[in-house]
């Protein structure tokens, strides 16, 4: 009888990757470093915690949790449809963005195609695109950004899906509504522009793009959004894509049926009416980043300009060795190495307090 | 500009899957025929509702829903870690144990395998087959369950994979200890049999294969199970694999960080200690299988003897119809025509009154 060998029989995109390395949670850094009260700005969550009305919701929906979900997440689905003026039969639910966003790659890329994304962005485009053993194409990033016209150059017949995020984790860096009609206007159709929006509510309403509205022009564009940031739900797993419906048709097929629990559909459901809690996230967030900002600028510490929920800031060669005295100090913080950038750290905005301790923390480092 | 076709672009496998059809939920059948108190026996779903102290857990656990989940499910995989004796490098956490069938696939299969599996075998294994563009194998049923001599001589050098479901669902037939020992043994190594006991807690003692021992024999043999059934967590979305390490840690490379969200995390600890409700699940399916399979002998209606928490009826070939008019009459139950039995209907077994409901409304439509 031959030998087991696991590695061996798996794929080979699978056999060679890396998996995502997630933030820490806040228990197990408690667990590890025997201390409490820790400030967690490591992973771009709302700080806010649970809408009320969300947490009110959930209440009355825990006795019916031995129910599957509903499959076709009807009540969601109609709502995002009305809200943004699309069809229910354009939207894809996702645990996650991400999960829409490994939909995306599975249902259109193979090992024969390329996919392209930008230097320093969103770490999951890679991650899909090696566990289907397709070829990423990273195209370097101009001043931390996408570099739009060398994305272009990168096409080649065997290009099949970009990535694009905008705003970009973990930069911040933003491509204005002019650049972006621009490129995706010169993708030619048969290549799909999925634009990934996470942050989206956090920009200024002036500078967002119409990117919904695009769908209607550029059927191989796919715009992808969350409930895990400005919604604050990142706990419960719930995202979505709007697209062509031949798009979603075909995500659909291979979409888990119960991919979003019934507690993330009923959350989003009533999170999307909740505007005062919006407002709110998005207010916190305004005065928590001129915090961060204006602490960087009298410290003579460079930033990257953001327009998410974070800052992602220069601290030099040593920025490992801060991560970890900001961890023993109580604030968990992200390295982002891994995005090739040794130098910087990246720092969730968090409540008043909660930067505070950051900016305490780190006087005392430095 | 080449015109777009979406579904010239996805890849084939994907461009000619069915998606899975989920039971229809209560509010949809509400919503649809306009009635109220609707008995749905469609999903294997556990009648009891959610365990009481999973219930008071969550409340306690709403408030942290806008952080993510931990993406190792730490305190999940310790506490099965230590229930069945494995280490937690063992574990890997499903969206669902959907979930986990659709990573081994992803993780193991490429277009050029063949994939084994029973006909009238859990529809996920031919779909998450068909999906990464496998050959599936159906091998014919003997008396509505697993010919295992049969899906030995049909292993072939492109078979990569053998799913078996033990019980099966949607026929509820049961392979002995001694039968699938025998057959494991046959397989050769470098074919990963999947062994989906969704079912297990539901079958007596006595009878359940020490399949989690076996893996320790056997590296290519992956158990899985899930919290949906007698834990009564199917909303929540919870399942897991127990394997070989490198099947683990190959599994967890391409496994979304966040498959599994908060609450579900946190119900599955809480559950898994409640002995209270699972003994009660058990107890409430095996006299609700008993009610039924008596109305069954009582008005000579042939059955698959059933080891899970449903009974699937020869009803004739007519069950279109009858599907039809029980769900007027406010009981839903699941046709199972998907599944090449067009002469049956499988019924959950529900809390006594739901059955009692359903076997009211079949003797009204007989």
């Amino acid at each position: 009888m031959t030998e087991f060998n696991a590695k061996e029989l798996a794929n080979p995109g699978v056999r060679n990757l890396s998996p995502y390395q997630a933030g820490k949670p806040i228990e197990e850094v408690e667990r590890e470093l025997g201390i409490k009260n820790i400030v967690k700005l490591a992973s771009n969550e709302n700080p806010l915690g649970l809408s009320a009305k969300v947490k009110a919701a959930l209440q009355d929906t825990l006795n019916g949790l031995a129910r599957y979900p509903d499959a076709n997440g009807f009540y969601l689905k109609s709502k995002l449809a009305s809200k943004f003026g699309v069809h229910t039969n354009q939207i894809t639910l996702g645990n996650g963005s991400n999960d829409v966003l490994e939909l995306l790659a599975r249902t259109f890329v193979d090992a024969s195609h390329e996919v392209i994304f930008a230097q320093h962005a969103f770490v999951v485009y890679p991650l899909v695109t090696q566990a289907i053993g397709a070829t990423g194409v990273a195209v370097p990033a101009k001043d931390y950004g996408h570099d739009l016209p060398a994305m272009l150059k990168a096409i080649t017949p065997k290009t099949r899906m970009i990535f694009i995020a905008n705003p970009n984790n973990p930069t911040g860096t933003f491509l204005s509504t002019e650049a972006l009609a621009d490129f995706i206007a010169q993708v030619p159709s048969n290549i799909l522009v999925v634009l990934d929006e996470a942050y989206y509510e956090y920009v200024d309403e002036a500078e967002r793009a119409p990117s919904v509205e695009w769908v209607a022009k550029y059927p191989n564009l796919i715009v992808s959004r969350t409930f895990s940031k400005a919604y604050g739900l990142a706990g419960l797993r719930a995202g979505y894509a709007i697209s062509h419906p031949e798009v979603a048709d075909l995500m659909n097929r291979i979409r888990q049926p119960f991919n979003m629990n019934s507690l993330s559909l009923r959350a989003a459901e009533v999170v999307l009416d909740d505007e005062e809690y919006l407002a709110e996230s998005i207010r916190v967030n305004k005065e928590g980043m001129q915090q961060l900002v204006a602490f960087c600028e009298d410290n003579g510490l460079n930033y990257i300009p953001s327009h998410g929920n974070f800052l992602t800031i220069e601290v030099g060669p040593e920025a490992g060795d801060m991560y970890q005295k900001l961890l023993r100090a109580g604030v968990i913080v992200r390295p982002v190495a891994g995005y090739q950038l040794p130098n910087h750290l990246r720092v969730s905005i968090g409540l008043p307090s909660e930067n505070q301790a950051f900016i305490d923390a780190m006087k005392t480092i430095l």
